[in-house]
């Protein structure tokens, strides 16, 4: 089947199935992150501490592990709840946010992807060259630190983990090592908007919790994002600036449907 | 007194008292939570630190305590604020998101039953049933698992308490052991967006500490909420969705009055 | 060169730096104050953990401590964030709020002052007089506690710390000692916002991490809060509220340019 109509019918998927979905994330982005979940037709549910998340997760359909405000607490509690999806056979997503800016960071996101076995890592370019130099590390696998076009980096990073590589950026770029996935939805204001990454995580997620396939659901959920953002801007009148946009993108999100993702979906496979 | 006339007054009671309500709750929704309490006319401080919420709560008007995203150190906070509210005489409002769903928020929940004594509990019908399964427990009442109609369960649990029950869901119901209010003001987009029960006991608090008898308290809050939604989306266009919607919320929430509670108010007694 | 075109400048100089600020904040408002430091120009970074504090201000190029919500583990990283900051010279901008309601708070002040160099402190008039009272009893300079000319505190602060002094409210006053800057600029609305104080010390971080003279961009960022807040009420219909306030005020922060600020910038030097 054709990859834009894979990705329509998981959107009707996701709608059909509700997923709840269980955030470990930051507490910048945690509310845009639940009422995304819900305005695409999940259900979120956030929990953080080591007394509760295996068993919040247990119920939960995906987990979303975001290390946006990591601290020690919860990266105890995120690796606990990712051991216990794994022994559940539930769908982890990983947001390695900011990985490359500080040490702690980099040993996190290398704990987070030593001890869980992770479905997808959503990342901007510069987050999975990170996580690609410690897989070069621990794993002697070719480098790609100087590379530059997206989807060799993508399938190269999923060939060597074996997770599904998510690229967020102009062009976005999906991998599951195979298989290449190009999106052009999308637009510049998106970065005017605190967490929109984690939003786009979060609707990866919400996806992973209905849809088997991990390359279809992170295509759909990257996608989802884009395309609200796109649809968002054009009914952005000449007086209105970064908040109305904001809004708009919530109710573009909440107004997606089969339709509109085949007549404006931008995917292609490479 | 009629009770939509005992609403509306409580309103400008509140509106002319601007209590200070303060707040240990979820990192989750607590934005929406502080700026519904100003939109009300209430004033709203967040703090959770042990080394200050007794001396928060001491020059607050009523206490509101949220389990969304507990913790440790947080649940600490909560039952030290609450016996400190207690000694004060200021009414404790709890809302006990998710019990029933972890082990740990059932002990939370149960704990702070235990040792606070509280003035209205705010949930759905589930978290509400789940409490009383605990008060069953405890204290060896007849149990109301089974029971489907939200009057006989929101008295039940009053009665067995002492505590304030008010379960919102499609028509709320708000108990005090005695009287029974319906309210069947709302809107099905409130479920759409993520905190709308944490906003309606946020409101629930700010009129307990503006208004003693918290039936009519508890009432006033659910009641504002659900109407605002109600009115949020009769202006609402073809081509908006929840982004707006929760915009159009806060505006509601900010012209409501005396007349409109009397005008759109849907409560009657049981 | 005349002072509301230096803090016009002030604008284009950080739009062309996009400075990364660093912030340690609380849960209420983090959302906003990462949206804020978007649109205004800047890029916003998180993060609180002792383990990386100190390698994020590194990279910064503006630290903003604010103690809202503050806890014992966030305290600790303020203050090794802040003396990094201090050893590279990058200014720390010190939001107290609500300093003067707990002596948990009020040691907390006193432990940041004393132990970090801050460049400015933004607050109102009882959170700064708050202060001015710790700097009386350590240092034994006068006192200002019956002084209700904002004018007169602000210079008083900043002469007894050496810190530039923000004091917002109806006029907000700007001082670093000698220089007195008058903003007339605001609305009464953006007081039934929560988080516009938080908002505004964001600003002024970002403006600091741009701009050397800190008086200036102290002025510069307190006023593009209250000038966006009134051109924002300029633009509210008969039938809107609050929410679409906010929205509107992220709108014309992202919209502010050198030109808004010259035709509606209301400074004056006192």
């Amino acid at each position: 089947m054709e990859i834009t109509r894979l990705c329509a019918n998981a959107l009707s998927e996701l709608q059909n199935k509700k997923p709840l979905v269980h955030n470990i994330t930051n507490y910048v982005t945690v509310h845009d992150c639940a009422n995304i979940i819900l305005a695409i037709g999940g259900s979120p549910v956030m929990a953080d501490d080591l007394h509760e998340v295996e068993d919040m997760v247990s119920i939960s359909s995906a987990l979303v592990i975001n290390m946006g405000t990591l601290n020690t607490r919860t990266v105890e509690s995120m690796i606990a709840a990712g051991k216990r999806a794994n022994e559940l056979g539930i769908p982890v997503i990983f947001d390695p946010v900011g990985v490359g800016a500080t040490p702690y960071r980099n040993a996190t996101a290398k704990k987070i992807m030593d001890e869980v076995k992770l479905a997808v890592v959503r990342g901007n370019m510069s987050e999975i060259k990170s996580l690609s130099g410690m897989a070069v590390q621990s794993k002697g696998v070719d480098s790609v630190a100087d590379e530059t076009d997206g989807a060799t980096v993508a399938r190269a990073f999923a060939r060597n983990t074996g997770i599904v590589a998510a690229i967020t950026g102009k062009t976005d770029v999906i991998s599951d090592g195979g298989r290449v996935c190009l999106i052009n939805n999308g637009h510049s204001l998106l970065s005017g908007v605190t967490g929109t990454g984690c939003m786009a995580s979060a609707l990866v997620g919400t996806f992973c919790g209905a849809v088997p396939d991990y390359l279809i659901a992170a295509t759909a959920g990257v996608m989802c994002m884009g395309l609200s953002g796109e649809l968002a801007e054009k009914t952005l009148s000449e007086t209105e600036g970064i908040g109305t946009f904001r809004v708009k993108l919530f109710d573009q999100i909440s107004r997606l449907n089969e339709e509109t993702i085949m007549k404006e979906g931008k995917i292609t496979l490479a």
